[in-house]
């Protein structure tokens, strides 16, 4: 068979498990989640050879440190990956919930009720431990899932689906409800994508060039989020010691992810005094500082930031910091720059508050507070598939509701259309 | 310029007014619905001399005459449209309404509010009456909307789109809020849907063949539905006479919309005296039935149903009818064959209700009712942009709500992430 008809062969076995799966009551789909924890915990032998034998062949084909770090299932990732099995089979239950519910002057009552997506496939790159995590939020909503990991992560990823189907199997999950992709070749992801009528939502994890690639190639919905250049903005009207926490706290206390500070925005009033403190601060904490022409001038140490710094995700302790005239030019800057993901505005007045939330064109707006909180335990959801900067279906975090669609049931006793 | 860089200028600019039209409080919005409605009315002569024109260039070109009359523009259609800008300017403003909200234990207040989605691409065919229906839906939500009919339709939708500008215009709607594409270049159709980043839906409206097209094209989400084949389950343990009245309404009120049945299942236990009730009633109606084996066994003098029956979207006074076992077979045809837009049972088994609710993956279930209640109009949400056979975002009849998204806004004072 060619890889087209192989996949179309997975796509039309999770659609048969997804049939299957939308039957099971919560107590099974929880045993089920539970029992691939069981099996987890069985399998950490095999685990650990299929990881060892990846991160050979990692370090042979010459992977950086970085790489070889995320691809590396230690055993305290190994707890974490049972541990958020069982995390999630103890979170409330989605699926069957009423959403609203009315009656039309004819009788009819018409009940939208939330149901499982139906086929949702994940693709990701090195952390194998996604394997796990994505399965247990697509199961726990009674979807089957199509995983597709990194090919640097194959063993490793081949082991951990191996350990929940049986898991699942255990305790009565459908064949094919969970199947990971069994070839390396880039055009499997190309076919996975296309599956139109199979596959019902596409969830790419990884880096900008990865999610690029997928969405161009897509005829399947996808949800996504490229990057977070987020920013923060200090108003003239702002507690200036509430903004140099929040500043610190969003640039420094994890600098590597998507939610993490990337350029900073002050009020010009501020320039004289409070620009010049928080560089200290900042570079007390080891943050290298990128400045327009006015923070250079006030602060003649730091370099020039170019057109590039301000489009920029460093992931990193740099910070670019721009000088605006007020809450507009904020505005402005924030909605040509930024990637939609998070945005705060640091200040006391209303009316500066009201205007930045209004016009942020962003999935999460904050008022006085940090943008390290985008987040779906943070917001309390209690799990995260991921961040959508989309704004089609979920926006911002997304957590199991987001995995689900709904359904119109209409009641009826005998009504026609007149 | 290039068609790709005119496209490009046309998203830019969409952007731009969707920002200003988020801006906007509902009187105004309504304002300029009113506005455009009485401009309509001051174009008339204009949109019949456009619409001349049209009509003269299809009959040059050898259009069908049903082809020319979704093209005529009559007097009463330009009321329709009239009016409709003026409903849709009484109904409620979804935007800024709460849709949910919470306090986290650090204090931050998470609230989610709806959101314009930002710029919405229709992409539509003869009825130039789409111009103005959608565009009203659109601006209402606080989206500028790009419109791009179909060729044949050029002049009168360039008139009517006209009216609109000027009209809205008068009552301080952002420039370009309303963008008709002026090429009949059909690469524009496939630059429009690729513009990532500043197109943020696509809805197209028309025949299969338009719909695919466009989403085999399209990088930017799409929203739609491919064809109705609806079905009706007539189950052993149904009232005949509710029976007989649904299969009647389903399929003859108006065969020709996309919510109107297309293939009949009959319970097995229903063959001896049900069936040659039904086909005699079907027949009295005018409707050609088209039967499975049983079903000719026992009406010699119908046609015989083929595999193609099964997939088909007659939009006719055409009926095929299988014979099936129980509720199992049923939702197995409909799953199969079907196009998860509107099924409906008629039973009395609280049982069999289940199993066909839970079971059929279709956007709209119904219970002892006619599917012809797919519409927006019927589901009391005043108006409908269309309807979705997708899973995401929206699924069935589409109204106001569907055409905003939400934003997360997080009211602190002063909270870090630890």
């Amino acid at each position: 068979m060619s890889l087209h008809d192989d996949m179309l062969v997975v796509g039309q076995n999770a659609v048969e498990a997804s049939r299957k799966m939308a039957q099971l009551a919560s107590r099974k789909k929880n045993a089920i989640l539970m029992s691939m924890a069981e099996e987890l915990e069985l399998s950490r032998d095999k685990l650990a050879i299929a990881n060892k034998r990846d991160m050979d062949e990692g370090r042979n084909a010459g992977l950086n440190s970085s790489l070889l770090d995320r691809l590396e299932l230690t055993p305290s990732r190994i707890d974490s990956m049972i541990k958020g099995l069982q995390a999630v089979a103890s979170l409330g239950d989605p699926i069957g919930t009423q959403i609203s519910s009315w009656l039309r002057p004819n009788g009819l009552e018409i009940v939208k009720e939330r149901v499982p997506i139906g086929v949702i496939g994940i693709i990701y790159e090195s952390r194998p431990n996604v394997t796990a995590d994505t399965t247990a939020l697509c199961l726990k909503t009674a979807n089957a899932v199509i995983l597709r990991g990194g090919k640097e992560a194959f063993h490793s990823n081949m082991a951990i689906a191996e350990a929940l189907q049986i898991g699942g199997e255990k305790k009565g999950m459908p064949k094919n409800a969970v199947q990971l992709i069994d070839t390396i070749d880039r055009e499997a992801v190309k076919e996975l994508v296309q599956l139109t009528g199979l596959v019902d939502l596409v969830i790419p994890r990884g880096g900008e060039t990865l999610i690029k690639a997928v969405t161009e190639m897509a005829h399947v919905p996808v949800i996504k989020h490229y990057k977070g250049v987020c920013h923060t903005y200090i108003d003239k009207a702002a507690d200036l010691d509430k903004a140099k926490a929040i500043i610190v706290n969003a640039k420094c206390q994890r600098p590597g992810v998507c939610n993490a500070m990337e350029t900073l925005l002050i009020h010009k009033d501020l320039l004289d005094t409070f620009v010049p403190a928080i560089v200290d601060v900042l570079k007390a904490e080891k943050v290298e500082i990128r400045g327009d022409e006015m923070v250079k001038a006030k602060c003649p140490d730091v370099q020039s930031a170019t057109e590039e710094d301000w489009y920029a995700e460093y992931l990193d302790l740099i910070l670019s910091i721009k000088i605006v005239d007020g809450v507009q030019e904020a505005i402005d800057h924030i909605n040509k720059y930024g990637s939609k993901h998070s945005d705060a505005i640091i200040s006391a007045d209303a009316k500066a508050q009201e205007l930045f939330v209004r016009d942020v064109d962003s999935a999460t707006v904050y008022i006085n507070a940090s943008t390290r909180f985008t987040d779906g335990g943070e917001f309390g959801m209690g799990a995260e598939i991921g961040i959508s900067t989309d704004k089609l279906h979920a926006r911002g975090p997304m957590g199991l509701d987001e995995l689900t669609t709904y359904k119109y049931i209409i009641y009826g006793d005998g009504q026609i259309r007149i």
